[in-house]
């Protein structure tokens, strides 16, 4: 949580964090600003010390709204620096920083710089201000494990109040769109057709979920999976908009909608079959259902993710399936990790893969997915189940919205024969 | 364009360009790759040569989308780099990318990086690779002015008609809101009231605004401006959910939306005052279109940009407002610049500012905006006018949306008494 971010900052002797640019879409500064429409900030926190934004005049209003202290790039002025940078302004910039720098008292230390931000700026202003300022160290700390990481990985109430929003507005979305596709008229060739008698394409299906999404204040800013046959059988294929929607052939349907603005995420996968499904695809489906529900009803407080991750594995492989177990990176049986932690990164700590750290745990506060595939495209095949949980501060485990386990989903007005 | 990037790399004596990070919401990657769901990839460009795509295996078939070269990372898994770096995640990385840039004999000279990416991540392992391979150069260019955004600040006809297009798509939301507006009930104080009786709020209409926007295929991930009043009156005031809409007032509405999954934006801006309008918000509006159409009427090919904010403070300030020309960082009266390049950011070259370079010029295939405004926070108003002009090859200067610029909107069902 936040409130342990000094704790973090000082077990690894970290004197500041440095976070830059926009308030949105942006995780770290986001963390601390909570959004708004703060472009090109600065946040400057000291260990032991409340943060400080940095705001452009322009967005004064919107910058106040975080409740932070705040304080205008305006008192640097930049035009001040331009002339002993000789016009150029990356010079500049890092002229106005060591100004900043020095104001609140940070001309040693190690310094630990975040942001999603075009790096080449950045970087070169960066480098510059190192010279400028030799006395201090900057840092680039891990992306599976900075300190604003280990922060975000437990999560407080309200939090989690949000996620919990978030995954109810998936399941509702989910529920809308099971109930257009299993109410649709079915062509002799098994495509399903659209209330104006044209096919069903992909694309359609996810204009509509983009659309009830934002209705609902929330945004697929990372792109929606819903992906049939041959694409359900490759993970991260969000699916081809003009392939067509088909009875028998397996639907993997990601969807990880976020709060407008960038704000927090919840990630929830199904797999269907519309009308039937052929015996291999619901052998693939049982599997991945079993070793589900394995791992849920295993879910300890304080475990280990990668234990989960290991057991996986090992059942996938007991049926026969590739796994990165006893394959390097294979292209298909179970191809990925078993879950990640959900908050305002899609994805973030705690990690599962095999080769994640003994200390992605499940802890108090953590919000993760669980989610067994497996993957055969050149079967035309692929199955993913996921769902969001919560290891909640009295260490129960929490399903953070309930959606059936259907595969096949029987169509209103067509049977098979 | 595209094609001017080796002739510019040549000329900044640049071997090769890294970009790092997703396809999407990421400008300098989808510019290669086009967007899809490529995440965490790698981009190497040479100078003089095609540009190569590094992606994870999971996401095979959308790497190949881009119909670039593209190579899988596990031809150079990461887990045999993971022992030599003794479990270091970014060490591990920093080896591997020595390894392909070696494979790529990219084993010294200059070279730049970029991407929207968390900066704590990559900025790390640059260091570390910096290390590793102290026969290159690492260098971070200026976000105003890197060899990426110097190709992309000239357009070609494929780009044009998507930014026309979006165009299209912004002009059709506008003309739905203005007609949804003044189309409603009035309650006595001035307040609009929505179909349900309620009073209309400044969130409510932007609801319908990302609604309508996602029914057409495009977003607003930076957020609409709709502000009222005082809002109107702070440039990057997004407006506050909270506030009724009312007659009598100046209303901001700046519309920049983007293709989905981070593709070409439009930017257009009307301001509006609805029943009626107070004389000096009239004025106000009177002066910032009067200096609009003197700009749009002399703008000249080749022309540079700073000239026409020139012009623009010249005017406001003999109307005696502030602006640049002679106020350090004025918070009223004209307080930025006068208009920017738009593409896949929604900002970038060419500039206006007054600090701007003079090499910012309107070349062909140049698309810009022209949006001059004044604002007067503690009188509750703001006017901005804006639209996005395309500098055609053939030298005319070409305005890529039209739509009316009505002031006061007269309300259907209320009249002034």
């Amino acid at each position: 949580m936040k409130s342990d971010l000094d704790a973090l900052m000082k077990a690894r002797e970290l004197d500041a964090l440095l976070v830059f640019g926009d308030a949105e879409q942006n995780p770290p500064m986001y963390y601390f600003v909570g959004g708004g429409h703060v472009s090109a900030a600065l946040l400057i926190k000291k260990t032991g010390k409340e943060p400080v934004l940095f705001y452009n005049d322009m967005e004064r209003e919107e910058a106040a709204k975080s409740r932070l202290k705040t304080v205008s790039f305006s008192e640097f002025p930049i035009t001040d620096f331009q002339k002993q940078a000789n016009g150029d302004f990356q010079t500049a910039y890092a002229f106005q920083l060591q100004k900043i720098l020095s104001e609140y008292e940070l001309s040693g230390g190690r310094v630990a710089v975040y942001g999603k931000v075009e790096l080449s700026q950045l970087f070169g202003v960066i480098m510059k201000l190192a010279s400028l300022m030799p006395e201090l160290e900057f840092i680039g700390e891990s992306s599976l494990d900075s300190v604003i990481l280990r922060a975000m990985e437990t999560k407080d109430d309200v939090e989690v109040a949000r996620i919990r929003q978030m995954g109810a507005v998936t399941t509702t979305i989910v529920k809308m769109i099971q109930d257009y596709l299993t109410s649709r008229e079915v062509r002799d060739d098994e495509v399903l057709l659209k209330e104006d008698g044209y096919p069903l394409t992909i694309g359609d299906v996810k204009s509509k979920i983009s659309l009830w999404l934002a209705e609902r204040g929330a945004v697929d800013v990372e792109g929606t999976i819903f992906a049939i046959g041959h694409d359900a059988g490759v993970p991260h294929s969000v699916g081809t908009p003009e392939d067509l929607v088909t009875l028998g052939k397996t639907i993997v349907f990601d969807i990880f909608p976020a709060e407008q603005g960038g704000g927090y995420f919840y990630d929830f996968t199904r797999t269907w079959s519309l009308g039937y499904a052929t015996p291999e695809a619901q052998a693939l489906y049982d599997q991945v259902h079993e070793i589900y529900n394995k791992v849920v009803e295993n879910l300890d407080l304080n475990a280990s993710f990668i234990d989960y991750q290991r057991m996986t594995c090992e059942y996938f492989e007991s049926k026969g399936h590739k796994t990165q177990l006893n394959t390097k990176a294979p292209l298909d049986g179970y191809v990925h990790g078993l879950g990640h932690g959900v908050g305002i990164n899609i994805h973030e700590r705690p990690w599962s893969g095999l080769t994640a750290s003994e200390d992605n745990i499940l802890k108090p506060g953590v919000v993760i997915t669980i989610e067994p595939g497996l993957y055969y495209p050149e079967k035309g095949m692929g199955v993913r189940i996921e769902d969001t949980y919560w290891v909640r501060p009295d260490g129960k485990i929490e399903l953070l919205a309930e959606y059936p386990y259907d595969f096949v989903l029987p169509m209103k007005k067509w049977k098979k024969e």
